[in-house]
């Protein structure tokens, strides 16, 4: 099986090109991929497969060509991941089966707008970022005021005072489970300058990890409304690296560095 | 760069064929393709030269065609690693390069045999383990016998009564510095049968690993006193899967599986 493995901003995927829509791609067999010492090792899969042969999507999709099918390391299926879509995006353009500038992919979530720029970096356009209200959340004994964010997933982004650096995330922040039924992502940032801030983020089923689009995103969000802004481009250093959110009135944009490191055969 | 990954219960590895030497090896360059999510991710690399074109180990490396040019995950020169030199051979024979059977391997630490047997298995002598003495552990407040043993690299193993699945080893296990001057890689075990243990291991400068193959010899040896043996054949339970250690009154062998997972171009 052919394989290539990217990350962006730390977040890395195995990518398995499938355009035919050959591959029998149980849980198993993606959770043996992502294991990090026995497999290939990532946060996911992203499974390249025509929309039209996808009848999850092929009604959805557009003008899309490419349906991102996406598997979390666990086996399980998601609807959307803004890094993996950013690579995903760097893999069709490297690969031939999209031309660079800005196109339509294909997912569970609906159909996502990517452009390549020509420094590397990769836009794509997150949709709308739905301000819920306000909560809380205690991290080892400290308790942090946040903003409630809907990105398609549920976001709690907390402009804190404490320098993130040195925060303990070893273990689950709490939070109110009343507003948050089913589990919520945590931010925790520290605006270092205009428009600019430092995230850390404990992803929901996850732990930390070294970089979340959508997280990116909510943060932006909630460091703009402490600046009195709704609109504007905002820049945030996660552990794996730096990306930029842009809020317009509508929409969201996350974009940042997409890297192919390897490629070959998987025996799998 | 071609790279192939493999792995030996559990203790993984990039490996490099570089017949010619050619490639320019930089320990930033070992350093990011060992990167779990920049990179392939492994514990270690394992570099493929001929024997002959490798200054380090020409002089002695007899009939041992292959040096296994081992590098650390931080980029560092080691000397061996019999998990390594487990891959390195299954490696050998899957690339043509060598007949299965039984053949030498050049390593910083001699020459090291190498034996595939039909089941799939690897085993690779290991040399002589040296009981030094006693000397102790402490491990989250409880204090634990274990026996001084040399396998090149110093370790502490422990036959324990609490059960090892139960321990907490996120950090460092208390030890005597005036014995281990250098440090020492600890194993806890307990035995669970007829010449039979499971271990977990805390490796020098690594933290708890999956596996290891001079530290499940070490256990061996520390059971085997325990039963007052010096010499038969050990099965060694570790968190990776199952390998086997012999003791014989002169070396040691260390078998179990080696298995390749993925083969292709590394773009770092």
């Amino acid at each position: 099986m052919r394989f290539v493995k990217g990350h962006g901003t730390e977040n890395d995927f195995v990518i398995l090109p499938d355009p035919d829509g050959e591959l029998e791609l149980s849980a198993a067999r993606v959770a043996a991929m992502c294991d990090r010492r026995a497999g290939i090792g990532a946060d996911g899969v992203l499974h390249v497969m025509r929309t039209k042969l996808s009848p999850e999507v092929a009604d959805q999709a557009g003008e899309a060509e490419w349906f991102m099918d996406y598997r979390n390391a666990d086996g399980g299926v998601a609807e959307m991941c803004g890094n993996g879509v950013r690579v995903f995006a760097r893999y069709l353009v490297d690969a031939g089966l999209a031309d660079a500038g800005e196109f339509g992919i294909a997912t569970r979530g609906g159909v996502k707008r990517a452009r390549l720029a020509e420094t590397g970096d990769v836009t794509v356009e997150m949709g709308p970022a739905r301000v819920l209200g306000d909560s809380t959340t205690t991290v080892t004994g400290r308790r942090y005021d946040g903003v409630h964010v809907d990105m398609g997933n549920p976001h709690l982004a907390c402009v804190i005072g404490d320098p993130v650096a040195q925060l303990d995330l070893t273990h689950q922040p709490a939070f109110d489970p009343a507003v948050f039924p089913v589990g919520v992502n945590i931010e925790l940032l520290n605006p270092v300058g205009e428009r600019r801030v430092v995230m850390r983020v404990f992803e929901r089923g996850s732990g930390e990890t070294r970089s979340c689009g959508t997280g990116a995103v909510a943060s932006a969000v909630a460091a703009a409304r402490l600046a009195g802004e709704s609109t504007g481009t905002w820049t945030v250093e996660v552990l794996g690296g730096t990306v930029t959110v842009t809020l317009d009135e509508h929409t969201t944009y996350l974009a940042g560095p997409a890297v192919l490191v390897a490629s070959g055969e998987l025996n799998l």
